[in-house]
């Protein structure tokens, strides 16, 4: 494994994570508070050793899939350690197993929160959390694309391992400008809803938060009720918003180039919307038989399933006390998922419909064997490879799940707690239903179990398979066995390169 | 397709069912009750219509995959309407929907009733319900094998549908053998475990019932505490029955041949048992915490974890008001299920291990790409085919899953009533928690839950997808036009033919 490459790599991360806590250290100095100190502290730790981890230049940049995994889940624990040091160090968290679990909530976009009392927080503790969804939800990795000159198909190895669906599509033949065109539309999108934002009435801080969080489909809120108490136009606003992060991002790439009829020709889209629509129908008929006014019923059904579908988990009330039906529709939600291709959470609509499609294929080929033919997804054949990878992927997570599932419930917590708190952290949603459900908080659950969830949200982030693959065993011998690395090291490279060929 | 060999098939079928119902006739004659009149009504009925059907023989026995679904689908159907109709006719179970149910949970071996008190039934509905058990338990299409000449490699089609497991073993070069020799060991084992409940002292006509019900892992109970009030040794008994009788078949088989060496290295029973010990110690630990008597605590947690592993069902008390750890890991047993080739439900412990496996291997070829190898399952290389069939199994599976607590959460029971519903149902095992725990029954859900359920019984017991290929809109398509019909027929057999050869 060429481990020098993996270094170089996470010190650079390390200097970019020194450059993004100026942010709060900007926002302390405004607000005068002393707590910001401790971003400027753990900034200079992280240049310090960042400059120390990239000072002498791996001798080659070769980097296959399984630097890319190491890379990938390295980059984000790491991120997440230092990112959390602030809490901890300041004593806004006294708990640093909480402090690393907000953070990696917030990198991970998926926004479950330990704090019973967020108002209580300080103004730059508020913004870092939500600007780590800002950050989350377009990787940090991606961005290293456009500085370092990785090579050996590693661009595509880093971005396969870090960008949510089933496949990454090539936009441009170079992954540098797909990579500069994804986050210029991000960052432009941003824009637009913040002023959208301003324009409603919200306060600048009140709307950066937002921002990042939509933008990322994150969810931490700056206020205990979420986004409850602001202006149903404001809710509307972050309602669009939501499902606008959450569509595939090509949708915004065609239109850019003003390709119109790809734009709105996008198979997972459609699907995506119709799931949306009859989630909304079926809450909103549900809503009706308690409502008082049908107009809030509607705003509270579409605010809803956009923030659970979308993976963001803001909320505008409280869900949990809604009927068993509409609740369960939004389990559901959280499987499901945005779009690939977005900064969304969950399965994903695209594995959903390929899954269902292939699956009626399969029964077809039973009643006519010679009808052998290939699904077709957004106009093309879907090749075997990626049935099989979206079959594996869809296995693999049921069993973390049932895993997760079966660790956390050692504490005796009562069934639904579990198992939603462990649905919307692997789906990096935020909320869940009981215990954890959108006026409640993880802060309860003992430290396994915060870990256990902690691994499900970098798991669920980063499409569980850079995370399986940094913690299995084989890869740790390699590590620490230096004369089987070596040798192993050399036949690894003869196959990668027999591979490409 | 070769429709007038599933109209053959299916009168035999109703003919077999005849003479089934006369043991419940037989049973009233003994203890005088009327319904009993009934029972001989339907068999006349059965054995009528099962004439008719199979009188005129059909011009070819050519039987592929397709004849096979649709022929099991049917005849499982089939069975189960006519075997409704004595509750339905004597006034037993008022609602006909609700006889369905009972019976289809019968010959499914799922064991979830919707009557709340069974000692109110007369002893030929409870000879009845049990009885079904038994037959579901091996399958009656199985039993055909020994009688109708098919051809086409037609048997090991039936065989498929209907035997439980990833895939099925040639224990002999001719089907015929290995069914033959499956019912006798499934025969004798049924003869001695009620030699022994005997032994304890269980009345005649409850050991009969109680045998059955362990046999096809079923789980009616006549009793309304299921198996609570039996002695600790009857007790000890079911729970050690409950698991030879979920345990691949193959271990005795081996045993009968004397192959010590090949019984006891059977890799899928040792995973069992391993599952088995973890779930009853953690169980047990627990129980201890509120247990006034340590031995029964031990019973109970065998028991239990018996009964739901081996998807009877059978129940020695109110496990629903067990710990939420407990609970929880008696609904991932649920799902684990039973080992293939065995009468027991659920996904299945090779199922389960194949996949584990396969993932793991999947990873190790991420770190090295040069070790693609493949896995080893009872001590042999597993086939690509059967990983991807294990891996579409799991995902329709869960597909299925999904639409059901889908549709039943429109009902607006609570969520754990309807999570575990679905799940105890379509892994055939029998109660749940909460609303249809133990104690409770599934009297109480409208038609429409109901006929999901029965739904999910039979695709659960004909592992899927038999039914879902009956249910296959092309199928019908084909079944109604009948140029179509002809034509595809003739493209069907060139095309299997040209498979075969």
């Amino acid at each position: 494994m060429n481990n020098s490459v993996i270094r170089y790599i996470l010190g650079y991360i390390l200097r970019i994570e020194a450059i993004l806590l100026l942010l709060p250290t900007f926002v302390a100095v405004l607000y005068q508070e002393q707590s910001g100190f401790w971003y400027l502290f753990v900034a200079i730790i992280c240049i310090v050793l960042g400059t120390i981890l990239s000072w002498r230049k791996p001798q080659d940049f070769i980097f296959y899939l399984k630097e890319g995994s190491v890379a990938t889940a390295l980059s984000w624990i790491l991120l997440s350690i230092f990112g959390a040091l602030p809490f901890y160090l300041s004593g806004a968290i006294p708990s640093y197993t909480d402090a690393l679990f907000e953070t990696i909530s917030g990198f991970t976009t998926t926004g479950a929160s330990i704090l019973s009392d967020v108002e209580a927080l300080d103004h730059c503790h508020l913004i870092w959390r939500s600007f780590t969804h800002w950050i989350g939800g377009m990787g940090v990795l991606v961005f290293l694309l456009m500085i370092i000159p990785l090579s050996g198909g590693s661009h595509m190895n880093l971005m396969r391992a870090e960008s949510p669906g089933p496949s990454v599509s090539k936009l441009k033949p170079k992954l540098k400008t797909t990579a500069r065109i994804l986050y210029l539309i991000y960052l432009s999108m941003t824009i637009l809803e913040a002023l959208l934002l301003l324009v409603g009435g919200m306060p600048l801080f009140d709307t950066l938060c937002t921002t990042f969080g939509t933008a990322g489909t994150g969810g931490f809120g700056i206020k205990n009720d979420s986004i409850g108490s602001y202006s149903p136009y404001l809710q509307w606003i972050v309602t669009i918003f939501m499902i606008l992060f959450s569509i595939n991002f090509n949708a915004y790439y065609y239109i850019l180039y003003r390709n119109w009829r790809k734009a709105f020709h996008i198979e997972e889209i459609r699907y995506y919307i119709l799931i949306i629509s009859c989630a909304i129908i079926i809450i909103f008929i549900n809503l009706l038989q308690t409502a008082t006014n049908i107009s809030d019923a509607f705003r509270h059904a579409c605010f809803q399933v956009a923030s659970i579908i979308s993976s963001t988990g803001f909320s505008t009330v409280d869900f949990n006390t809604w009927s068993e039906t509409s609740r369960t529709i939004l389990v559901m939600l959280m499987f499901i998922g945005a779009c690939a291709g977005s900064t969304g959470g969950g399965i994903k609509v695209s594995r959903i419909v390929i899954l269902v499609k292939s699956l009626g294929k399969e029964l077809a080929s039973y009643i006519h064997p010679k009808l052998v033919r290939k699904i077709n997804f957004e106009g093309k054949p879907v090749e075997h490879d990626v049935v099989r990878a979206t079959n594996v992927y869809l296995v693999t997570f049921f069993l973390i799940f049932s895993a997760s599932v079966f660790l956390i419930s050692l504490e005796d917590q009562d069934l639904i707690t579990n198992f939603t708190a462990v649905t919307t952290t692997i789906n990096n949603i935020g909320p869940g239903l009981d215990g954890v459900g959108p006026t409640q908080n993880f802060g309860f659950f003992k430290p396994l179990t915060k870990y256990v969830l902690m691994f499900d949200m970098l798991a669920g982030r980063l499409e569980l398979f850079p995370l399986l693959i940094f913690f299995h065993p084989t890869l740790w011998r390699e590590l620490f066995t230096k004369r089987n690395k070596i040798k192993k090291e050399k036949g690894q490279k003869r196959s990668s390169v027999s591979k490409r060929s």
